[in-house]
């Protein structure tokens, strides 16, 4: 059967893996994909920098546009990043008819429903397995492997730079600040972390199994995001005290009132087996009406990992690229037509349970008084240890609370905090048992 | 487009199942699909119990033969299980053109390259995700989401009965009959017990993740099999000092000498993901060079779980039922010309580490004699802990090893025995780190 011919647009540590793998298991690979797939054409501004990652005998360019109008490119590969070049890329292949293999979470949770209803157009597959969990074949899970499932929700650790620091921060004892340096010396964390511990990546990521799951558009502005950077290490041990991990988690939920689509610090039971998912490391619990909960976990991240997603959707575009349009998986699991606009649910209506810190000076009542207000708002506690001792003065509140809405929560935390033996704000994390 | 007709075979448990998703899911499904999927037919003996578990609308014959004989039928769904009437029957419907959804672990690892020749012949498919670890869709994340990587090793809890006994040993310091007995009365272990508990199952569902993994033909005959039914509560709580679990493990791994395949308890550090996998549920770690290490966990059984399978595999043949073969994922995910004989290796010439529990009597020098014996035979000790007293005339020695074959391990035992001081045969137990 014909060669398959590669097109790379960006070179650099990914695009290298995909390079060292394509050659390293092109014996391998062609064995099972029945057809041999080559990397043809690759572009970087720096040509001399991609001739070491890619090998002698793969053509270089420094214009990405020379790959996707080149005439015998089958499928692009597209390993820029970002949503600015990347996008213009990516549409110009399509319009080109060629088929494209992306990792750029950013660019669908942002164009998505462009990109895919463009593609669409013009018959072209649009694979991004790369773009969740780095090698975890989450998508094709989602999307195939449970498609005889109404999806409930998806819970995942979906940032390793995120999770890396959590797990240091648990058994160090150590602060945000002082795990962040040491990541970034380590290479786990970039120069500027924004993107990976607000929640930015994680939250783009969540957008894309949201759509997948549930047959709905892209809408990462919908999503609620909050990062770790302000949080206690007390905080992590508390959690630990009470019989829980604090995992930065994207979460997504099909309710009858709408889909939740959040990601935040979240308390999980220490015995589930995704909170015992460290460092690095990536997990996607999902929950299927039939199936049940089911856990993918692998690295998230990293050049060979990424690449192992990147090529295996080459090789199932590399099947499907002759084949009639009706014989392929819709992107979007969900077919083209049958995509429906849910109301995505704003973060006062979602219901979850809640860990509340609150700082208190020594005054006999005040724990009337808080236990008070909350039941006030229909609160109730599972829960309560105090830490500190009132006879210095100070103490700290440690409290579960049962499921109630986001917005009962608030309007409790904003009535404690009025309370005058009440001394800082009210930590709050969000908790989950994830079991049904 | 044209409604997908389905011919069910054997509607007991997970029969009811099937029927319920594609009843229960029907409108999901379809939005995937592209097309409706119905249950047109179904054959049980007793057509009256039939009638309870699929409903009104179906058709029921008391003869299977009169599915795979049905002009209508397009997929046939084979859930009778075994290896006798259930063989003839997906032969005859594979000689109609007629496409196979299979849960049958059983006729699959014993007959299935005859099987897939077959249905290669007459150009249709035989899904089984199934019939490996239910619910979870393993075959597709090994066969497709791994399909760049050079798949390394596979480690699984695949058997749900046995991971229930081992849990409830370790929990509840119970022994084996008694586990046993109680997991007969949940309805987790069969009354005659021995397919799950000698590890049969394990070593069927293990041979199709081989064959998969490594583009090798079936071959459970060269499968070692060992099961949990001889364990003792003391191997297990010794093991947990040392900081192990222990698991029936279904491993299988291809070395430059050959492929292993192999099913028997294992020790695995207690902070491996997989060590914590309890109860009931399955959970495979695969090892792939690109990827790295990557688990898939969920519900290995029951009527919903693996209808998730059934009904997903059906999805993927509606899909491509009219593609040209060329565009189907090959059945054990090479091209069927590029299945490779690779030699299976004999139990003697694998190499693990062991766990050895070694009863003694009181006698000066006996821990001198059992550490000679074992440098005699080049095997270094990685722990060694002993258990009750000397000086009450007896005591067990528990001791690790490091990495030796098979071979030198048995010869050392048998030395071992041989000694005087040695009062009972050692036991012995495999230990696999699973870490690269």
């Amino acid at each position: 059967m014909k060669p398959i011919n590669i097109g790379l647009m960006g070179v650099g540590t990914v695009g290298g893996g995909v390079a060292t793998v394509l050659k390293r298991n092109a014996e391998e690979i062609s064995r099972r994909a029945g057809r041999d797939i080559r990397l043809t054409i690759a572009a970087r501004r720096n040509v001399e920098q991609a001739r070491e990652l890619v090998g002698e005998e793969v053509a270089i360019v420094a214009d990405a546009f020379a790959v996707v109008d080149h005439p015998d490119v089958d499928i692009v590969v597209e390993l820029i990043g970002g949503d600015t070049v990347a996008k213009e890329l990516v549409l110009r292949a399509i319009a080109n008819g060629k088929h494209v293999v992306t990792a750029n979470k950013k660019l669908l949770a942002l164009h998505g429903n462009e990109i895919f209803a463009r593609a669409q157009e013009k018959g072209v597959m649009v694979a991004f397995e790369a773009a969740v969990a780095g090698g975890i074949p989450i998508i094709k899970a989602l999307r195939e492997g449970l498609s005889a499932n109404r999806i409930e929700w998806i819970a995942g650790i979906i940032n390793g730079t995120s999770n890396f620091i959590l797990t240091e921060m648990r058994e160090k004892g150590a602060s945000f600040a002082d795990v962040l340096a040491e990541a970034q010396r380590l290479g786990y964390a970039e120069a500027d972390p924004t993107f990976d511990v607000e929640g930015h990546d994680a939250g783009h990521k969540l957008t894309i199994m949201a759509a997948i799951a549930f047959g709905i558009p892209m809408n990462f502005g919908a999503c609620y995001l909050e990062g770790i950077s302000r949080l206690d290490g007390r905080d992590i041990r508390y959690a630990e005290e009470l019989g829980y991990r604090v995992k930065l988690l994207g979460l997504t939920r099909c309710t009858e009132d709408g889909v939740e689509l959040r990601v935040h610090p979240t308390l999980i039971p220490e015995g589930r087996l995704i909170a015992n998912v460290n460092g690095v490391m990536n997990a996607v619990l999902a929950k299927g009406d039939a199936i049940g909960p089911t856990l993918y976990y692998g690295a998230g991240a990293g050049a060979l990992p990424t690449a192992s997603a990147v090529v295996a959707d080459i090789v199932d575009v590399a099947r499907l690229m002759t084949a009639d349009p009706e014989h392929r998986v819709p992107h979007l699991a969900f077919q083209p037509d049958q995509l429906k606009d849910l109301p995505l649910l704003p973060m006062d209506e979602v219901v979850s349970s809640y860990y509340l810190r609150i700082s208190v000076t020594d005054r006999a009542g005040v724990l009337a008084e808080i236990t008070r207000l909350l039941a006030e708002n229909d609160i109730s506690i599972e829960a309560l240890i105090q830490k500190g001792s009132l006879s210095e003065g100070t103490a700290e509140v440690v409290l579960l609370t049962h499921r109630v809405k986001e917005r009962q929560a608030n309007a409790a935390i904003a009535a404690i905090e009025a309370l005058a033996s009440v001394t800082c704000p009210v930590v709050r994390l969000r908790m989950e048992e994830l079991n049904g």
